[in-house]
């Protein structure tokens, strides 16, 4: 009982063997990650449309809620850029950015992503994250960082405009160029100077000052809570505020208000597609992040597991006024840095953040967009990657396709459109792929038991039977291509009496493929051909045991390519056998 | 050139060696096919919602556009229930059946599927086809065979009445079943009664009268004409259409005229979905009859060139005033059992046809609707086949399941609901198998090269290599499992130091496997391991080759798992070694 409840709330594992080392441990990063995440959580609100404190809503209960039932030590929850842009590409159509109707479509969006993350992990549908290829990601990913980069770019020139994809955001800025604001532009170009040096040369300058690298690495993270600071002094002390430049201003107090999304069925039918996708994406980031950290301490996480966990935090999320949330590539790389132990570290974030909402919002009053979008643009470039595509097409044309449909997708149609029109390819490029698996006629390599494809090596053909190997699982994909290609084959080979499709790569024999080979079987016999398989895979063979294929095969089932040889048609065989047995004769004495 | 137009218009090829006895046998087959196909074209333009004569007109261009384009020397070309079904389904909610605009409409979808024929011909989307995996053809086929047989019902009780899918069809019969028509019931049911001792009778009573059974199966075939015959006699002699008995009235006599469909882009666009549909299920019955036919005299069809015939022919269709039409698989096997030799037997059978249209429309003034109804629900009950669900059920769940969803989808639903439900089932299902490939910790076989599953044999595993077999290629649905599993394994096995990956089983590495195996390394590197590929395929190491994968493995590939454990711990392995040298040393003697 305790056991199984374990494996559903993992802290009451770790918590039992919690120490003070660790917990000094575990604080020290929550401090770290708690300086990183309050200008990353207002920023990504912003982006999401939503005021940004809302961004630190969603960074206080989903932390707590991971640490419950996450299976990633380190991994650090909270809104991120990606989520974030999706969350925008869903609602923006339907509400006004900053609308209360728009604040609760996002609760409402973070709880059905929440509910289908958790029905994900009742129904054991983690797999469905597989939709996803690597392609897709990664391509959805740069594409992404592009359109999020251009989408600020309004807010660091100052003007207001806005767009779908990206020639429409492009198209506005041009259009508006002419309205910039000066002093917003100055604000905006200063932050994304400062940030970039920050986080490109700071490291490496404080570590010329004689300054540990670690030390130094951690403070070039935290750098941008100094680049909010100054520029709110710097528009505190300069009344920019009143010269033009936005600024967040009033922020509610006080932490938010515990309350259920208003549960607007037809509105959830509406976001259920995004909410989905908003699931999968955020699954595999995390998943993906929290596996490549995990592996670093020989340490376990449970992809069913974490679908429980992210599902929670985003049920939080929902409850505690916030937006759709994931784990975060960079904060939980600082977090691991840092010296997290374990999720503790996480909920005392939390608590950090928590006290950021209870004293400091009042500062945020003066904070401008612009250095808010700095912080956006900085951290998002990072993610886009081209030179991924050419590596990708180097490596197989149809998954740099794939690639490019995403990526062309996600910037001239949307986000949505793009990262269906890649699953959709990638599907349709799979199935063409193993619709025409490798089909080999191989022959016997002289004075052994191996059997090679007679196209790449000198081997021994029988004229009376013929040896086929399959190189792929059977299964519809490619069922009737296998029919294609036996009838071909006796049509190339007329004086064949004996067929022997080789079978050890042969995986799964599904229904289609078992109606292909009935098929065969029949057509072989009106041919005069009689079909034997061999090689069969315990499990494979198993299957057709339930079957009659056995029966109207006729044919045998035998162990091996060269067993099959040897009773087909000795003559050609015969030799190697000998040899085979003084062979294995003389393995056995030695082994004796 | 002319190899290649050849190839184009196979009969470029066959007209050559074209002699009097071919003539004879193909006019033999034309005459039987055409008395075959009379009531079935009348029936099924019924079914798909046209005034009877346009199933003439659909069998005869058709049938010449398939002689000349086609590969297959039997296959027989025509209006079939399924399709023809599906073409009501498409039509019925957009117009009045038996309108001007339902039979333009239903040209239109004639000249889109034979467009998306021909597209799929030149883009080489063949493959496409195997999204309808087997179950859910099979399943398709049944309920459609069902659901035909309950909406052509009411014609046998003469009662008007429709219904979308079964349960309104049901519905719909029981609540009009007061109405019934007692001459037309009279009708209906002998010709039903006719038409099913002619199928399951007729032929062994007359070998019992000592008729050779081949002429005896033939007379069978066309017994339906009979049928037609005598209900045109009785409704004339006994005046049973002012009795009320529905009949097909004034037929337009002549040859239709050829003209284009209108092109309503909207329309066409709103048929395009049932057009692609139309064109996968036809082109995969076609192709499957025209195999099984093509095998039995040792021949070929070519699958891509089958999609320019089918195309043809559906374009032909459209010209002519006709409908959707595909390879029939009945009148194919008559076809063939008369003996046909050439495909120049459809051209003769479209003359037949056409001398029919041209000399005996007046006929079927009074052939009354019950006796259609009832050859097709004789011809479609042969097409349901419940048994197959429970035989996949026994050979594997996850096939039954999709081939269930299809026909409740068919069923309950719709015609095109049901077979879009079953492919994206069977997809899932199928990405879900695939998704948690077979990987099998495996140690040598004493006295051996070979390795095994340490499941399943008594093996010797060493301590500091960690032996995985891979039995399935690695791409996207997997890849990520591959990922879990090596984790699992390194902390289920903590003092192994390499990885030994055996791929004999992987077929090919897609880019997400390529970023999985990259992770995997990387992640080992980090827990101290060192990863290493044995047995890797030559294609795929081809590919490999390609990528800076192998750069950044640091660790070997191996010809074989026996070299890896020789190289990584010889302690373990050397004395097979020893016995192998002298095995192999032996059959060099012996063979040189």
């Amino acid at each position: 009982m305790k056991q199984r409840l374990a494996r559903y709330m993992p802290i009451l594992e770790w918590v039992r063997h919690y120490d003070r080392a660790t917990a000094a441990k575990d604080s020290l990063a929550a401090l770290i990650v708690t300086l990183m995440l309050i200008p990353q959580s207002l920023a990504y609100a912003m982006l999401a449309g939503l005021p940004p404190v809302t961004g630190l809503y969603a960074s206080m209960l989903p932390l707590i809620a991971y640490t419950l039932f996450g299976t990633s030590r380190t991994l650090a929850v909270g809104p991120v850029a990606v989520v974030s842009l999706m969350t925008a590409a869903a609602l923006g159509p339907l509400f006004a950015p900053g609308s209360a109707e728009y604040a609760g479509a996002a609760m409402l969006l973070a709880l059905l992503s929440g509910a289908v993350l958790l029905l994900m992990a009742v129904l054991r549908l983690g797999f469905l994250a597989n939709f996803l290829s690597h392609p897709v990601i990664s391509g959805f990913i740069s594409a992404s960082g592009i359109l999020i980069a251009l989408g600020q770019l309004k807010h660091i020139l100052g003007i207001s405009t806005g767009g779908e994809n990206a020639v429409e955001l492009v198209w506005g800025l041009l259009g508006a160029l002419s309205q910039m604001h000066l002093p917003t532009f100055i604000v905006g170009t200063t932050s994304l100077l400062f940030l970039y040096l920050v986080r490109s040369r700071l490291s490496t300058w404080l570590q010329r000052l004689g300054m540990s690298p670690h030390i130094a690495g951690t403070l070039s993270k935290i750098g941008p809570v100094a680049a909010l600071l100054l520029a709110i002094a710097a528009v505190s002390v300069f009344q920019l505020a009143d010269a033009g430049v936005r600024v967040v201003g009033a922020v509610p107090g006080g932490l938010p208000s515990m309350r259920l999304p208003t549960l607007d069925m037809t509105l959830a039918l509406q976001l259920l597609p995004a909410a989905v996708l908003i699931s999968l994406v955020g699954f595999v980031e995390s998943v993906s992040v929290a596996q490549t950290l995990a592996a670093k301490r020989r340490e376990r996480i449970e992809p069913n597991q974490e679908l429980v966990a992210l599902g929670g935090a985003n049920v939080a999320a929902a409850l505690s006024g916030g937006f759709p949330v994931t784990g975060g590539f960079a904060r939980s790389v600082v977090n691991f840095d840092a010296g997290a132990q374990t999720p503790l570290a996480g909920a005392l974030t939390a608590v950090g953040i928590g006290l950021t909402v209870l004293l400091f919002t009042p500062l945020f009053r003066n904070l401008p967009h612009a250095v808010l979008a700095a912080t956006i643009i900085v951290a998002v470039l990072s993610l886009v990657d081209l030179t991924a595509l050419r590596r990708t097409w180097r490596y197989s044309r149809q998954d740099a396709a794939a690639m490019a449909a995403t990526m062309l997708g996600v910037l001239l149609i949307g986000v949505e459109s793009g990262i269906l029109l890649g699953v959709g390819l990638s599907l349709l490029l799979f199935l063409w792929r193993t619709s025409q698996p490798h089909i080999a006629v191989v022959g016997q390599l002289p004075g052994s038991e191996h059997f090679r494809n007679i196209e790449r090596f000198a081997v021994i053909q029988s004229p009376r039977v013929l040896s086929v190997r399959v190189d792929e699982s059977l299964y519809f994909p490619n069922a009737r291509f296998l029919e294609d290609r036996v009838a071909e084959l006796i049509g190339r080979y007329p004086q064949a009496e004996h067929l022997v499709l080789m079978c050890p790569g042969v995986n799964l024999i599904d229904a289609s493929a078992l109606e292909s080979l009935e098929a065969i079987t029949a057509r072989l016999h009106t041919a005069g051909i009689q079909l034997h398989l061999s090689e069969v895979k315990g499990p494979v063979m198993d299957r057709l045991r339930n079957t009659d294929f056995l029966a109207h095969l006729g044919g045998q089932i035998f162990i091996s390519q060269y067993e099959a040889l040897l009773a087909l048609d000795p003559d050609t065989t015969h030799h190697a056998r000998e040899r085979q047995r003084e062979c294995f004769g003389n393995i056995k004495e030695n082994a004796g």
